[in-house]
């Protein structure tokens, strides 16, 4: 028999606690508080209230290491976790490097993606606080299918604002939502404040990840009986996605390997957190020192790579506390590339400052080289990656490659945060070469950021 | 902890050999053989040489009980075999019915259903005998996105015919071939003699599979470097799909329960015989006699409950030997209900005889019912069916509520052939009413048998 490729684990094996990174990660550096933005002071738990219930609130701002999986969202997460770990050898066989590429699939879910893993999480707290409605943003679609699901499971209501762009491009995202019994409205809307007020400047806006989220907290903050959820970027969302990496942490031990690399895309930082989290922890601790964890985002949108750690808001309106991050300006409103799931100005904060410490490396692809990494993965390992999820595959594939560069041996572990099912005109332009190369223009970033507060970073 | 709800198989698991019914099956009934169109003779294995390589048509006469799966066809079923069997609790729990309801998830394959079962088998034996390309018909998409991706492992060229209603409802499907390479071409179409027939007649043909099969043929034939694969019917193909029974056996080994009716969908046999052909095995040896096997199908294309026991050819312009099976005749063009891998005019040979012989029962369902299940099944375990497999989902819920009526206990193995991420159009004209309830006219299926060959049926 061949190598094995694939490695399971039993319901057994299901973590039963997610894994907080913040008292490793306060422990190497000083993670900043989330300020008000009236009072630039820290905030307190009692401004989030109207957005989120307590049991979250109270996750957000955790120092415990562990927290406990509710048996509820366990019951869920067994409709489809533990996801598989595969080595992609034939992936590896095309490349001619001497790396080991391991994959962990999340694109196995119902929805197709990591994000059900807060989803299932978020509707349950929501629901035990009797909460009637969920609103939320969404950009490629992974998320808000995620969440329609989750409150079908737990008899929510789900109201998605969802980024113009991904709207049009993807009807089939917008049906599956529907088919969960979710309301889509796509975003600038004129049912709100912000939206009217984006429309009003730019009729024509394909909108963003930033004034989608921005219209969302707009009515849960109007309406009592609905709370906010979010797919990434806070710190509870981060937490939640750990059930990614300490499965991995198993699988690699079933393999017999560590990686020597970690390898994801980032957006809001989530599904890349919670396969990185429970790896770097031991690098923080100092344990295994030479592991090295590299976040892949897009050339149009490039946070990390491009942007300032700054406080920013985590909207374009303005309306949630300032959070200190890579920030491209809540202003920016990203090119509509085809990883509608990237197309945010910031990014989480614990991610940030990992970035900014040195304890992760950061690079930008251009759509090209991301849907050439996409392809090669398709035609050796069948599977049709997400977008988003190509720019990890193009991580991985570069790291191959230097390793068959420099002679010598590479074990990488890669996040497939999801299949490209609903991305297919992606492909098509791809394949039919429509895909223009956006680059980010370092002149947004000046002119965005003028507009953030004179807050002093540490 | 809950009831365990997920069987998984590990890599050692994966049969080694295909489960060849026909012994069985000459035990009980007597398999009529197929006859040449011409001489109205049983064929010779030369007739088929110019379209299938021959160790295919070995297998397609083969009497030999099992058939040992290839290496290299194994190495590529362990991209994703075994594949996962779990038990809907959450669907029996909303049924309220005294059942246990497990379903095989042949959705989690790259290209989305069951068909590289057989897919990667055929590409593996035409590249070992030389071929350069295989033509071939899909119907949804399903069969022609799996055998794009094997052709692209094998590299072989790859020419779809996709019926025309298929092609415009599902513009996802085609570009998903055509990142694996293929040249998707929609059925009918002015390439082929078989073609340009059928649009002479009929300038608005929304095509069928026989037209499409019919296509495929013409072209393989005039082609000596072409060879033509066809993705269910035949008893090879059914062959290999046993793999998904073969695992689904140990997998309710597992459960510690054997299943008292096994559930699928038809269109021409192969995913639903790949499922129940090793549990079948039992039945025809007398070992089981009171397990029962539920063939599901659309009310628009009724092949097994309204169509004739018959010598009938497999495609429409009647090119292929003359096949004893249920049929509605060969020229009988369905309505183009969503459920495209279900319009087929005819079976299976060997299921037709099953049915015939009452080993197995059939029950034809209309497409709102069908989508009712669906969404029932999407609402309790997330997944979202394609529109094949919701007819099986149907079958299982209609048998969940009849134990629940009986007030018996009752196990339900069903077969998930293959997720909806590239149906969401049906879903959509589900969910706003816009589905008609095509049933079939009892007058076609006179007009349509006229055409057939006066051939004597046992």
């Amino acid at each position: 028999m061949a190598d094995r490729t694939r490695f399971d684990l039993q319901d057994d094996d299901l973590p039963t606690a997610w894994l907080n990174i913040m008292p490793d990660l306060a422990g190497v550096a000083q993670p900043l508080p989330p300020l008000h933005p009236g009072t630039l002071q820290p905030i307190t738990p009692d401004l989030l209230a109207p957005l989120f219930p307590e049991a979250l609130i109270l996750q957000e701002v955790s120092t415990e290491p562990w927290i406990d999986i509710p048996g509820p969202v366990l019951d869920v997460y067994r409709l489809w976790r533990p996801t598989p770990l595969y080595r992609a050898t034939r992936l590896e066989a095309a490349l001619q490097a001497p790396a080991h590429i391991y994959f962990k699939h999340e694109g196995t879910s119902p929805a197709g993606s990591h994000k059900p893993n807060t989803a299932i999480a978020q509707a349950y707290y929501n629901k035990e606080a009797g909460v009637r409605r969920l609103s939320t943003e969404t950009g490629a679609g992974q998320w808000g299918s995620a969440l329609s699901m989750a409150c079908e499971f737990f008899d929510l209501e789900c109201l998605v604002y969802m980024v113009r762009a991904s709207f049009e491009q993807k009807p089939y995202r917008r049906i599956f939502m529907e088919t969960f019994g979710a309301t889509v409205v796509p975003s600038p809307s004129d049912g709100t404040d912000a939206g009217r007020k984006i429309l009003a400047e730019h009729p024509d806006s394909t909108g963003s990840l930033g004034i989608a989220i921005s219209e969302a907290i707009e009515v849960a903050a109007a309406n009592p009986d609905t709370n906010y959820s979010i797919g990434s970027c806070l710190g509870h969302v981060l937490l939640h996605q750990t059930v990614i990496g300490l499965e991995a942490q198993k699988q690699m031990e079933q393999a017999g390997e560590a990686p020597d690399v970690v390898v994801g895309c980032v957006g809001g930082g989530s599904n890349y957190a919670g396969l990185a989290y429970p790896f770097m922890v031991g690098k923080l601790r100092g344990e295994t020192p030479d592991m090295r964890f590299l976040a892949t985002e897009p050339a149009a949108c490039p946070t990390l790579t491009k942007g300032r750690f700054a406080y920013d808001f985590g909207d374009t309106a303005g309306l949630t506390p300032l959070l200190p991050m890579y920030t491209l300006g809540h202003g920016f409103v990203p090119a509509p590339v085809h990883a509608g799931g990237l197309r945010y100005h910031g990014d989480a904060p614990s991610l940030s400052l990992l970035v900014k410490e040195g304890y992760m490396e950061a690079v930008a692809y251009t759509q090209n080289e991301v849907f050439e990494a996409a392809r090669l993965f398709a035609h050796t390992q069948g599977i049709v990656p997400a977008p988003e999820s190509a720019h990890a595959i193009r991580g991985a594939v570069n790291e191959a490659i230097a390793a068959r560069e420099a002679g010598e041996e590479r074990v990488i572990l890669l996040g497939l945060s999801g299949h490209g099912n609903f991305d297919m005109q992606a492909y098509d332009d791809y394949l039919n070469d429509r895909l223009p190369e956006v680059e980010f223009d370092d002149q947004d970033l000046t002119l965005s950021l003028t507009e953030l507060p004179e807050v002093p970073v540490g």
